[in-house]
């Protein structure tokens, strides 16, 4: 005998509301007021309340689409996790829209706001607000307004407070693999150059540096560590600053904050006709390996950076209030550029 | 006093189709019969209707979103055309969904597919199936099939017989430019190398650098024109296969099919220790200001080039039935890779 099984309309009935409401609170696609959908999400927890199926994808419209906001995608390490995040989201028949906030704050909330109106299923964040040591309150509030609606994922970064799932690379191990590579080396007098302080992906990583130059007893200098940004200029910039120091005083290898800004530095000690230092980038995009000569790079799990940020996503409705962070381990690729210094 | 105007029922009637077949004759979103088509246009003709623009958005969804089906999103030269033309986009309020074919003709397809039932207004190639010399007749067939429902827009390729818009660098002009720099720079042996017979981005440079080397009254040689294809592995493999040449056989000066090509080549050099060519890349991207040396290219007019595939492809439907082919003026960049036999 088929037992009789609570309805949406048993649950509107009881609550007070429309089964409209009801809906809305289940699919999470309108704004409800928090005295509602508490009361909603009671009764649903005390009759134990399915929502079938069929039933959920009328009232939540599966648009089959997820937003993807990033600072650009001519970066090869957005573009290297965003393809990757593609490939996966087709295999669960999903498709993606790429938002290029331009690295700026600005574009990235006019995304926010566009990708809302868009019925998206949810959004991937990377980059900008969400690798703030101290992000804007105003940046906060955007991405709290989203989360009313739709779920949100951050990449290699988060927010604190925030009800959101994150996937990170482990960057601090990262820099361990780096670090014990040049040491193994023979390295004594190690660098860091780029990056920017405040922003956490800098941070974890000079952070880590400083406490591994500690521990295994290496010399650490103030002028060895350069914050100068991420692109290809400011690694110029880097070795131009480093070179003010007198000859004896300089490091014999150098850790990047990116590929990009050992590019830069490559080019600066080309250009200056010095015998440059051994390289260690990270990221491991395709410029590493293109590169000349090819650099040593730090490398992210890129596929499953994509995979779990599009499965924690996609599922994010489905799982508990808990939000996941997800560290994932790095990898050393060992190319060229820390034999440098013999070839 | 208001004159009468026609309505999309008095059409529907004379037609003695439903107003809904009329709709999808004016939205182009569904497909109608050939016959059917005609009988509705030639009464739209001949009543010099014109459907009011609320009318239109409620038959014709407007989702404000646009298809972009490229190869690979981590090729800079792809992504610098897609990030201008998302840029431009954005201030016409569309959004665009970007779809990386991987380079296989299969991932194509299917992302033609899923973007038409995802209600895009419309779709915009680069690459793949644009770029063959002799597309097959699936692949054009399908092409044809969106065509039937949304407007297509291709960029630096087209299919011919096809109903759709095409904008285009202008690449023999581009070669021309490489040409011109490096007889001013006093060589009289030009290769080329990179690119893939039958590709017509490959095509149009191939016959262009020919006929400027007989124009120049300069040496070609078979031998130093090589097809290698598009990456920097097969730079490299270009260099190999032209040192088999002996010392007093070669050329001077080499031009890339692109940018990565020449970074190939680069590293080639750089390995057999040898004194490198002067280089000309194409294209202009990232790569060429970021390498070391830095690589004097052949630019497109990329912000030119995206605005004028979205201006195209959003006022496709309000257009007559002639189809634009627009051709842009590219320029060279001048950087240091021309004058490394001089440095």
């Amino acid at each position: 005998m088929k037992q009789k099984s609570i309805t949406i309309y048993d649950i509107a009935k009881e609550a007070g509301v429309s089964s409209a409401t009801v809906s809305r609170v289940i699919a999470r696609n309108y704004p409800v007021s928090a005295k509602t959908r508490k009361k909603v999400l009671d009764l649903i927890d005390k009759y134990d309340y399915q929502p079938n199926a069929v039933a959920r994808s009328l009232t939540k419209k599966e648009t089959k689409m997820i937003g993807f906001v990033l600072p650009d995608i001519t970066n090869p390490f957005f573009s290297q996790v965003f393809i990757e995040a593609e490939k996966y989201a087709l295999t669960k028949g999903y498709t993606l829209i790429l938002c290029n906030s331009m690295n700026t704050s600005e574009m990235e909330s006019k995304y926010l706001k566009i990708l809302s109106e868009r019925q998206v299923e949810g959004i991937i964040l990377m980059g900008g607000r969400i690798n703030k040591k101290l992000p804007d309150a105003v940046e906060v509030s955007e991405v709290s307004q989203v989360l009313d609606k739709l779920p949100v994922m951050m990449i290699n970064g988060k927010i604190d407070g925030l009800h959101c799932h994150s996937v990170r690379t482990d960057e601090a191990k990262g820099m361990e693999l780096a670090v014990n590579h040049l040491v193994r080396q023979g390295h004594k007098k190690i660098g860091l150059i780029g990056g920017v302080n405040g922003i956490t992906t800098t941070d974890i990583k000079v952070e880590a540096y400083r406490n591994l130059l500690l521990k295994y007893d290496l010399t650490f200098r103030d002028s060895w560590q350069i914050y100068s940004g991420f692109d290809v200029q400011t690694g110029e910039e880097a070795i131009d600053k480093l070179l003010m120091l007198n000859k004896d005083k300089l490091p014999t290898a150098l850790i990047g904050i990116n590929d990009l800004v050992i590019m830069g530095a490559l080019k600066a000690c080309r250009r200056k006709r010095i015998k440059p230092f051994d390289f260690v980038g990270f990221d491991n995009t395709d410029l590493a390996k293109n590169s000349s000569p090819e650099i040593t790079s730090v490398s992210h799990p890129y596929s499953q950076l994509g995979e779990k940020a599009i499965d924690l996503l996609i599922n994010a409705s489905k799982s508990s209030n808990e939000s996941k962070d997800i560290l994932l381990d790095p990898y050393l690729e060992v190319r060229e550029s820390c034999s440098i210094t013999k070839l």
